[in-house]
């Protein structure tokens, strides 16, 4: 699944995820009316409506990005409506030629941990019919309860072609509270860092890169140009861009000198732009997915300066 | 929270958490013919089997156990029909008086984790209306991304009187792998027990215990012992009993003097008990409910004979 993104990535000359959080201060009032219209403020409301809006979204840039990102807590939260609207996302994102990263952070022991595999990016099994469920091609995993819980993921890898990316070090303020701990004077991020590209090892690509990725948060530069060596082979997912604060400066040191090794992820930035100031004398409020558009060429010239 | 469910436990005489953790091998092959009956081999077949697994359980079980910890994993595998089920177990449970502990070892940074907290243990709002989703009472949650991934459900647990079993040690193979890393000579899982004792500070109950409590694998008996002198106010989930090979004697460290501080989970040695060897000779298939109940009281009495 690495080569297929990193094909993405060159084709699209662009190293950016669209990540799909989105929230009912972000839907414009017209969309939000026509779904509470046929459903009722009820959560499968909020959920059509969060539908009808990443549809637009992904309509206006699936030609200019590699991959998006939705964020299963968002949807989540609306029960089995929202989890429905969560699929229902991926399958139109994939429909359209976009690599889907579900952001799912899901960490539990080696017998659970086979069903969200199964049921994310493998099969499951109802007596014999086999049944392709959530549809990811990668997803986020955290890495606290160690190989046993991941190991589970790494045969559906595998099996059927999908990937990896295993929280390392994350873009929240804290996140060095455990993270940055030192363990003989090596911070647990990076021992952490060393077991992810270690595990990817048999899942290495044509490109060198391996489908097991790490998530490596821009907010911390420094961290990342570490990072960056330790992990030669590991592809990173990289959120903390534009609405968390790091700049394209801060993150550039986790990409590799060929330009690759890292896709950064973008949420509120894009897909709520029509909300922002510089976009709003441009753009109405229906306008919301053509502003998205605009926001992610911006942000492709803003990486490439860079890079 | 946590007050109700030391109520609980004294009422029962039983520390015991039955994990409602489903698998079609498990479901009798009577009920899931009657659920493919109406619904094919389908997602939803699936999940229909396991809610009517489940309440034929709880039936049974819910006067003698406090609680049930579902496993969302198990219901999350089969997609937006898979969280119906879910969330009808835990409607169906807490109809009958259990507490209810939700297994979802959910982490993420703050903005995200608000929308779990909201769908999980709070109320989402769609446009004024207010919904409350899952309703668990208790959830577990994983700390890798510190303090503010875990700040958004605590709120919610003041406001809706809920509560938390945050991962400490985890009860599988490999969980040393980091948590068990030393930092100054201190395992990593120590640092997080403080900080868990230290967040749960501003959550007493009553009875001197924190609705923060926290997950404490019983295979670790050792471990158990020095955490139980760490965190006097913490409240442990104790997973790991029966099936994954602790015993009584194991976990026994895991409890104060008083017989309180410790819940312990068992999944498969009560949900699925009919197909062990020790309850076939009294139990058919159509009473696997009651081959369940008989197992709750086999490890009551063997809790009690330890503590």
């Amino acid at each position: 699944m690495i080569d297929e993104l990193i094909g993405k990535i060159k084709e699209t000359g662009n190293p950016t995820v669209v990540g799909l959080d989105p929230r009912l201060d972000y839907i414009p009032a017209f969309l939000r009316e026509a779904s509470y219209d046929r459903f009722g403020k009820t959560l499968e409301g909020a959920a059509q409506s969060f539908l009808d809006f990443n549809k637009a979204i992904i309509d206006e840039i699936h030609d200019l990005v590699p991959a998006v990102k939705p964020q299963v807590a968002m949807y989540e939260q609306y029960g089995a409506e929202g989890i429905r609207a969560y699929i229902d996302t991926i399958r139109y994102a994939k429909s359209k030629g976009l690599v889907v990263i579900g952001d799912i952070k899901r960490s539990d022991i080696a017998s659970t941990a086979e069903a969200y595999s199964d049921g994310h990016i493998g099969q499951v099994d109802v007596d014999g019919q086999a049944h392709t469920v959530y549809r990811e091609d990668f997803i986020t995993l955290n890495p606290y309860l160690g190989v046993d819980s991941i190991e589970p993921y790494l045969g559906n890898c595998d099996r059927f072609g999908k990937g990896l990316f295993i929280l390392v070090k994350t873009s929240n303020p804290n996140s060095g509270e455990f993270q940055d701990l030192l363990v003989d004077g090596r911070p647990l991020y990076e021992i952490v860092g060393a077991k992810v590209e270690a595990w990817g090892e048999k899942l290495l690509g044509a490109n060198g890169y391996s489908s097991v990725g790490a998530v490596v948060g821009a907010t911390h530069s420094q961290q990342g140009i570490e990072l960056r060596k330790l992990m030669p082979r590991t592809y990173f997912l990289v959120p903390g861009y534009g609405a968390q604060g790091a700049t394209a400066e801060d993150l550039a040191g986790c990409f590799n000198k060929d330009g690759l090794g890292a896709i950064v992820n973008s949420s509120r930035g894009i897909i709520a732009a029509y909300t922002k100031k510089e976009y709003k004398a441009d753009f109405s409020e229906k306008d919301f997915a053509k502003a998205a558009r605009q926001a992610v060429i911006h942000m492709r010239d803003d990486l490439n300066r860079v890079l």
